[in-house]
Order: structure tokens, then C-alpha cells, then sequence
């Protein structure tokens, strides 16, 4: 078990990740957030919950309270809406809740988004603990307070900072997450390494197959450092006013990809992880990663593939980064990888220098 | 002209109030909120529009910047919805607008609640600035942060709390109000005076005629007094956890008699006013009024009516109080006059005292 603290100016709290957390969940929370309320619910998924509701509900039942009150989010991006929001908020109302509820949100990076999301603005907003189910979820999402969820214009354009009491990784509930799935998720840990952390890359290339055969100290290891990566990055700027940015490494094209594709084509890892290798084409290009850096960085995002052929074009892709979020007044921002374990932000990348580098990628996606 | 400072734990703003405010608009904004972004949101209702768009959009065109893009709610708490505030968002979306954009919201205080939460949730949050038209909205609900929008189950139960940059409360615009809207905003200033400014009470005693014929220095005076003290309250209490409950006087029942004539019945401040007749029985009957303090706050009340007939059940109006959101955990919240120029918050009232102070308002409002 690890315990790493994220210290924002709005909020403290520990994120705590290993095995049997979901069995003695109860009382952490209770330490975590004070007294239990009256009412607590718990957002989760159909899938989720008949897998797990029984270990989960179990440490409620033995603190003799009313057990938390389960919510449900059908799975899949479309759900992720305004009116899940607030048809999730009126459920609550109906079913007792007030300013003093908790809710808890149990499920993937979906169900912690909009339940974020919902007790943001849930009569002004009350606290919320998050329980994420995916590897993407307990290494990316629910750590950092972002909330939100999508319009049809584009994703997560309506949301909050709305930081969790506690986030509980369960390494346990990862077992039922298919190879596919934790390969994706496995993306965003090698963006931490590439963009903060030169030791968790090593670990990376040098235990991939203890990783990728779900040995739970390997794994441990993999989810601890990088929540730590981006513990450390939120603590410092929790807005995204500026050092935060760099955690969307690979995202300008990776997001990209998704919108080109109605994000129907590939999982979300697997578009950060061709975003990335663009990333990587455009520092080689600028100079800010030798040529063997490259190689290295490229050679392991393929160990953790195989990754979706791509058969776009160019033009679409570069279109689509246009309207990045980070993007304001006009200005594109891109963030640059510099040497291994470092990035930083530029305002000045081209449209024919992104061209370039999505074109690079294409190529190497073409054989899939 | 009159500024007022308003310090918060997440935000420092001044509230101006005055006259000729809407003329000097973009220069104050700038001041306020810095460099005015590429673009700029104004949200505002078609009949504010059409009155007011050219002197409002007169110191942009000065300034040599593109015009704020007008975005538009119908008038009524029927539009004061999640789907409202959503398709406000995706049309700022489409009309450019990104993390460094900023909102103005132009008109009542449902274009203020709506305006101020689509901005709290836009892009995870924007600024904005409250540019109130009603008197309402210019001694309440513009200054404090809180916005949000109503669900079918109740008022507010969603929101958020997000400090403007500035309040710019122009007496100017009062002069096409009705002198009913007027008159039931003024019931705001009157509740301002009971629970913390004698000062206030008196001159509304003495000055009445000139409030109500709209003598601007009368109004400027009763305007700055009501903001001042609510200034002073959300400066000591944000998040209403303590004293900035208070606020709430005269809403219990107030709330009560708008949800069960589905506002339809009568305005905000009107129902404020009986809610208000309420609270004082509670007091007299609880000893922490005399008679005297009784008759003398009931005929001030009166004295800025008519305020509309009554004809409904104590237990009904009773039964909607259960519903009231400062209620939390089963406890039942109620704000108790202290005399004249205080309140405090009880939690000890009981449905049969409760029952008996609104019999006492419904027996003065058979009259009308």
C-alpha cells in the first residue's frame, strides 16, 4: 500500500493506492472525510457494480449504517453529458440528498468525471470520494480535481476543479480489466515517465512483461509513481495556469485522432500513446530529442501495443487540433518533450511543422 | 457613486453602484478584470436588449474592440435550467469562445444566476462580471458568488460558488421597472435592515416617499446600505457554513409560498415579505421580539406594499418548508429576528411553532 498527498491551494488530500482497499472502505473514508453523512451515494456503472457491489458495500454494513445509495451511469462517452448530470441530481434530490451528502464515484474515468462533476454543482457543491475501477482512471483521472463532461462540440468543455476527499486505487479491481484496456491505460503511465520521471520509464522497459502479466507489485509500482508524477504537478498548479499543461503531452493529436474518429476508432490511451509518437517526431525535428531518444521513447510505447492502424489523412488531423482547450486568444499551445523525463510548453509550432509530424506518425501507424 | 469591497477567501471585487455606471462600462471591466479578451459574452434578455444595447455597447465601440457577442434567455424561471446553461455554453463554443473569454451578465438576477454558472462551469470556469437591471438582483443576488440554476424538484439545487470580477449596479436602468418589481425588491432592503442595519430601517421609515418616487440619491442610498451589509456578510462567510445563513431570513416560509403557487402567484420579494411577517410571529412568540419591534418591522413591511392575498393552508405551506435547502442531515434551519438589527440562525423550531407563525402571516394576508 502507498500513500501519496496532493496539496493544492483549494484542498489536501491522499490518494492511496494497493490491494484490498475496496474491502475496508468504509472506515477510510470516514477518516478521510469525516463523520459518514446520513445519505451517501455511490455512481457506478451496471457492469461494475454486479462484480463488485457486495466487497464494496460490505465495510458500510458493518459500521451499521444506511449503506450508500447506488447510482448508475450507463457506460461509453455519449453518457457524458449535462443531462446526466442532472439527471443524476435529481435522483439524489429525490432520494434524500443534501449539502451534507458524500458521494462516492466507483467505476472508470467516466463515471468519476461526471460524478465530479455532479457533486460539484449538487446544491452548490458537496465532497465526493473517488474509487476508480481502470488502470487509466486510477493513474490519470481521478486524480487533479478535473471534472466535467462533454458537449457536442467537443469533450469536457463544461465542468469544474472540484478536488475528492480521498482517491482509492484498488489494485484488486483491475483483474477483470481486459488486456486491451490496461495496455491503453499503460499509455498514460509511459507519458509520466517521458514528461517527468527517467526512473518509472526504466522500470517500464525493464519489467514490461511483469507489468503487462499483472504481477500486483509491478503494477503498484507503475500506478504509485505516476500518481506521484501528477500529484506533484497539481500540487504545484492546480489550475492549469501553467506547469499542469505538460501532463497533455501527446493529447493536441491524440485528442485530435479521437474527434476525426467520433471517438468510435480506438481507446483513449491508444490515441495519447500516437499522439505521443507525433510529439516525439516534432522534438526530433526541433532538436529538443536526439535521434536515439526517439527511438528509445517510440520503442516503448510499441512494447505496450499493439496499437490501432490509422488510415486518415494528414490535413483532417491538424484541422481538428484547432480546437485544442489549451488553445486561448488564438495562440496553439503544443507541449514538447525536452530529453527523456522533461517537457515543456511552446506557443510557436506551426501548422506545416504539425503537418509533418502527424504525417511521421501516419507512416508508422500504417502497418497498424 | 458609491464602491463597496467585497473580500472573500477566493476573491477580492468591488461592487459599484451609482449613476451613468453603463455608459463607462468597458473602461471598468478593464479595470476590474484586466485586458479585455478577444471575445466577450454579454448575457441579457431580449427586452433588456432592445432598451439598452446601445448605450451598454457604446464605451466597446470607444475602446476600438470587437463587441461583446449577445447571447439571449427568455425571461422567467422556467428558462433558469441545466439546459439553459448548456446551450449557452455550446454557443459560446461556436462563437469562438475559450478559456480567456469573459461573460457580462445584463439583466435580472435569473440572467445573473444563469449567466454566472454557464461562466463558473464553462471551459471549468471564466470570468465574469454582474451587471444587474432589476433593484432585486442589484442588492442580492449580484454580489456573493452564488449562482445556479432550479430543477423540477426545487429552486437552485444546482450551482455553483463563483465571485464576479466587479458588480456594476447602474440606478439608471431601475427607471423602466414597474413599481411593483420595485417595491417587491425593496422588501430585500428591508430584510437587510431587520437582520443588521438600524441605520438602514430608519431611513426607509423616514424616506419612504422618496424611495418609492425613485429619487435617485434616496435609491443610492437604500442600494449601497443593502449591498454593503451583504458585502460585509459573504466577505466573513463564502460558503454560507455559519453567519451568512441570516441572509436567509424570511425564506423559509418565503420559498414555501413561492413552491406551492409554483411562482406563479406573486414575486420573489413579495412572497419574502409574508415569509418575513412569519419570522417575526416566530420571534414575538419566542420572546426575542417585543410587541413594539413587532408592529414597528410589520407596518415598515406593509408601508412598501401591497403585497398580494393569500388564500392557502398553513399545513401546506408547512410541509414545503421540509424541502428548504439550509436544512441538512434531518435538521431544520430557521433564521430568528434578535430584535432590531440582528439575527441568528435556530435549529430547534418545532412544525407546530412553525404552523402558528404562518397562521399569523396567513391571518394579516387575508386582507391583501
Amino acid at each position: 500500500m502507498q500513500t501519496i498527498r496532493v496539496a493544492t491551494p483549494s484542498a489536501r488530500y491522499d490518494v492511496l493506492t494497493g490491494s484490498g482497499l475496496l474491502e475496508s472502505l468504509a472506515p477510510r473514508i470516514e477518516k478521510a472525510a469525516g463523520r459518514l453523512p446520513r445519505r451517501i451515494f455511490v455512481l457506478t456503472s451496471p457492469e461494475i457494480w454486479s462484480l463488485w457491489a457486495e466487497t464494496f458495500l460490505h465495510s458500510f454494513l458493518e459500521l451499521k449504517i444506511d449503506p450508500p445509495v447506488a447510482l448508475f451511469l450507463p457506460p461509453g462517452e455519449p453518457h457524458k453529458t449535462m443531462a446526466s448530470a442532472e439527471r443524476l441530481t435529481r435522483e439524489m434530490i429525490r432520494a434524500g440528498g443534501d449539502r451534507s451528502s458524500l458521494l462516492i464515484a466507483f467505476g472508470g474515468g467516466i463515471v468519476g468525471d461526471v460524478g465530479g462533476f455532479a457533486a460539484s454543482v449538487f446544491m452548490r457543491g458537496i465532497p465526493y470520494v473517488q474509487v476508480p475501477t481502470t488502470f487509466l482512471a486510477q493513474v490519470d483521472s481521478s486524480v487533479g480535481g478535473k471534472v466535467g463532461v462533454n458537449l457536442p462540440e467537443g469533450k469536457n468543455l463544461v465542468g469544474s476543479f472540484h478536488q475528492p476527499r480521498a482517491v482509492f486505487a484498488d489494485i484488486g479491481v483491475l483483474g477483470t480489466l481486459s488486456d486491451r484496456e490496461l495496455r491503453a491505460g499503460l499509455m498514460e503511465s509511459i507519458k509520466a515517465g517521458i514528461i517527468r520521471d527517467r526512473g518509472l520509464l526504466r522500470f517500464m522497459e525493464e519489467q514490461a512483461e511483469a507489468i503487462l502479466d499483472r504481477d500486483p507489485k509491478a503494477l503498484e509500482r507503475v500506478i504509485a509513481a505516476s500518481i506521484r508524477m501528477k500529484a506533484d504537478v497539481v500540487s504545484r498548479d492546480e489550475r492549469e495556469s501553467g506547469l499542469r499543461m505538460i501532463l497533455n503531452f501527446g493529447h493536441t493529436v491524440g485528442h485530435a485522432l479521437e474527434q476525426v474518429t467520433r471517438y468510435k476508432a480506438m481507446l483513449h490511451g491508444e490515441a495519447i500513446a500516437w499522439g505521443m509518437v507525433a510529439a516525439l517526431s516534432l522534438g526530433r525535428a526541433r532538436g529538443t530529442l536526439t535521434a536515439g531518444q526517439l527511438d528509445r521513447l517510440e520503442t516503448l510505447i510499441y512494447l505496450y501495443g499493439p496499437l490501432p492502424a490509422l488510415k486518415l489523412r494528414a490535413r483532417a488531423i491538424v484541422a481538428a487540433t484547432a480546437s485544442d482547450k489549451k488553445n486561448t486568444g488564438g495562440v496553439r499551445r503544443f507541449v514538447l518533450p525536452l530529453g527523456i523525463g522533461n517537457a515543456g510548453v511552446v506557443e510557436d509550432v506551426t501548422p506545416s511543422e504539425l503537418e509533418a509530424a502527424v504525417n511521421y506518425m501516419l507512416d508508422k501507424a500504417k502497418a497498424g
